[in-house]
């Protein structure tokens, strides 16, 4: 059994979702967003997506994280902002020991719904499937689950 | 006395230097460069800017960050590298209880000499002059000099 942190990175939310990858299947642990006080000085900001993931991982104890690579925004500015975040995250779990592996959005998709284009309401419904979520994550931690799930198929787990 | 930590994030190189900034001036206390580990994977090299930075702090005790902003590249894959080195640093800075400040290049450059378009020469000409330095510190480990000198500086420190 393995567990993996999925991480979809972003300067306002962040999206998390746990999930154990065990020999017959996956299943769902945990999943929700960090989201940060965005009248608050940025520092403060990657600060609480630190402490956020940092609390994620003391709570759930995985050992891998997954996380999703930034969509290369057109705009330098918005490119260095979700940079930032993304860092922040990273940063988190490696100070916790895990593993970090990164995935493009495009292998995102392709894992959990079989096609690099797949929209998002395509993915929540092959992420609710796959781990038989009875209810709807919010976007953003269903997002961070299927980069969890994409790196379980990753690694045939 | 105010001990100031000025930071010049990098993927593959960031500088610290650290200034005491007195009633009766600025005095030098220490200044080097964290080099990332080029054929490491680029969550390690985050890392490796997370616990340079840390280290740093934990030998020196700054109480304020001084980061210098990123330039804002015209290539967004640039920005986003830049982005996720910043953030590894800003982080420590704020796990470390620190009070970080941003300063623009441009904003660095005005207060260390006078003129927001200055080389970089004259920034480390202006740099020893004002620290008394009598060795030439390497051009990272200056321009993070030059952002401790420009908080002081914004502060009448």
């Amino acid at each position: 059994m393995e567990r993996i942190l999925g991480i979809d990175p972003g300067s306002r939310i962040t999206g998390y979702g746990v999930i154990d990858a065990e020999r017959n299947g996956l299943s769902f642990v945990a999943c929700g967003v960090i989201k940060t006080t965005t009248d608050y000085p940025f520092s403060f900001r990657l600060n609480e997506i630190f402490e956020g993931i940092n609390e994620v991982i003391q709570v759930h104890n995985p050992v891998i994280g997954a996380v999703e690579d930034v969509f290369l925004a057109t705009n330098p500015r918005s490119a260095l902002k979700l940079g930032h975040a993304r860092g922040a995250a990273v940063v988190a779990a490696m100070q916790n020991g895990l593993t970090v592996y990164d995935y493009s959005p495009r292998a995102v998709k392709q894992a959990v719904a079989g096609y690099g284009q797949a929209e998002k309401p395509q993915v929540l419904h092959m992420v609710k499937a796959l781990l038989s979520l009875n209810g709807s994550p919010s976007p953003d931690a269903a997002d961070a689950l299927a980069v969890a799930i994409c790196h379980a198929n990753q690694f045939h787990l």
